[in-house]
């Protein structure tokens, strides 16, 4: 479970941070500008974690592993966008694309991460906390990039962003709670966001809200 | 003291979750948005005061009873809305007067539940911790939803209203060392701020501010 | 070193209280708004310095010192600014250098400050996380006041803001491992910061960023 724990770590921090340095380009952020949001969002949610869990200092804070992965991907995306010409021409569809796709492989690797880790902090028979944390973990390092970024943040506009969290963190912390092996439990939980974040998208899937006809303040 | 807490605490989760779910509504969030709303905003002041005192994981991730109140205010608000024909024609009256009556019931909850928990940490002792760690509580959840809905929090826009929890904190924390029994204190310092935040609303108390003539940046 | 550590701590607590009294004016909050702003600006590091570290409850809640030195210091920026009938006339020039100056010495006294504390807390052999913590420790508070202010945060567009932060707790990191007095570490630390904003201001220094002919969303 550890090196699986280890692989989700690395793809959450991998695809929060190309997420992050794509608001700050679209933010007309500078160079360092487009590093630091990248750091944030790709560290945020295991922060808020190990805050949470009163793992302290932070994981983060003590293996560079996670910040360095997130600086070096914040380079290579300002890079990619720097020296290629003809991005700028088609740049929006590319960037709604590759945020949609990062964004989603961030919130299922770093959501079924955060169940995982109550698990393994001995929490297992507390099925609150496990789905709690999860979402927490998952959607903690984007509410902070779009936070920084002066947006409101996507888990409140975005239809189905947090809902898909939670669903995939009550089905990681259903299947890891059986006798079967706690990889299946996780991929299942990671396959099931990935799926829901998709089909919504593909299908446009609307929740209800309340009409009004007064002005926006 | 204990129930007393426990009751202040269902309260202000209940106040602070319908104004948390009427900002979310007034900003076009969907049902999903305005649960989450809800929940952030009710239990946000709680995990500051968690974390503050080191006790973690905080009791919000322990004990579903917190989330759990806010998403079923959050649900009810939501339905209320959405199912009541004559509302939008009047919404905005409506709207003013509940946040009002709903946020300040939050704040006097979660004050006054801030410091008596300083005192059940063992920092009776320590005056401006029991007040700092009330105000902190008090406002912090009201500030989270503002930040998440990307407006200047109401904390530094509408009159009196850090204050008035400033004022809370200070009479349960004076009264509380006192031999008087808590419950006194809490319910005085309770109705201190529920006093100054009507008052002020109804005789539009000011505080003074720097003119300028300089544009907004 | 302590005594260096309040002094660096209080010139930092000066300097952020009086930036966070500025924006708070400029964003024509009342003067209550006023001492808020300073005092979350000043104590907002520290407090994210101690979290992060678990030392908790936060050195600025169990010692009145840094909110009362902060208060203090808004309250006298307030008076200022109201009471010089001159200052209204030519205040963008004078609010962008003071803002600039103050700003820069809370960054630069912040840094050092949480470089100096990681080293206290036993990390002296984790360069990385005594960077870290200086840079979040530095512009933490900064960052606290943008967003309750509803702006973009400075880290994110000054030129080299938070690169001087790095710069300046990679210099006192390298040297505080040195058989160098700690002092001339952190002096030398402060110093680079200072000089590296200075000479950006000067000479307009500017980092690359991506161009592009899209529209803001």
């Amino acid at each position: 479970m550890q090196i699986i724990l280890l692989v989700l770590d690395l793809l959450g921090t991998l695809a929060f941070a190309v997420s992050g340095a794509l608001v700050a380009i679209r933010r007309r952020m500078d160079i360092f500008g487009v590093l630091v949001l990248a750091i944030v969002t790709a560290t945020g949610g295991g922060v808020l974690r190990d805050v949470i869990m009163g793992s302290l200092p932070p994981v983060t804070f003590l293996n560079p592993l996670y910040a360095g992965v997130s600086a070096l991907t914040g380079l290579v995306v300002f890079l990619v966008m720097y020296f290629h010409p003809k991005l700028p021409q088609r740049v929006t569809a590319f960037y709604d694309w590759t945020m949609f796709l990062f964004d989603t492989l961030g919130v299922a690797a770093f959501t079924v991460d955060g169940v995982a880790l109550a698990v393994n902090h001995g929490y297992r028979t507390n099925f609150f906390l496990m789905v709690f944390l999860g979402v927490i973990t998952g959607v903690g390092g984007g509410v902070m990039r779009d936070i920084l970024a002066d947006r409101m943040p996507d888990i409140l506009r975005k239809h189905v962003y947090a809902l898909a969290s939670v669903l995939g963190a009550v089905v990681t912390s259903l299947l890891i709670r059986t006798t079967l092996p706690q990889q299946t439990a996780m991929i299942a939980g990671f396959a099931a966001i990935v799926l829901l974040r998709v089909l919504a998208a593909r299908f446009r899937w609307d929740l209800p809200k309340v009409q009004d006809r007064r002005e926006e303040p």
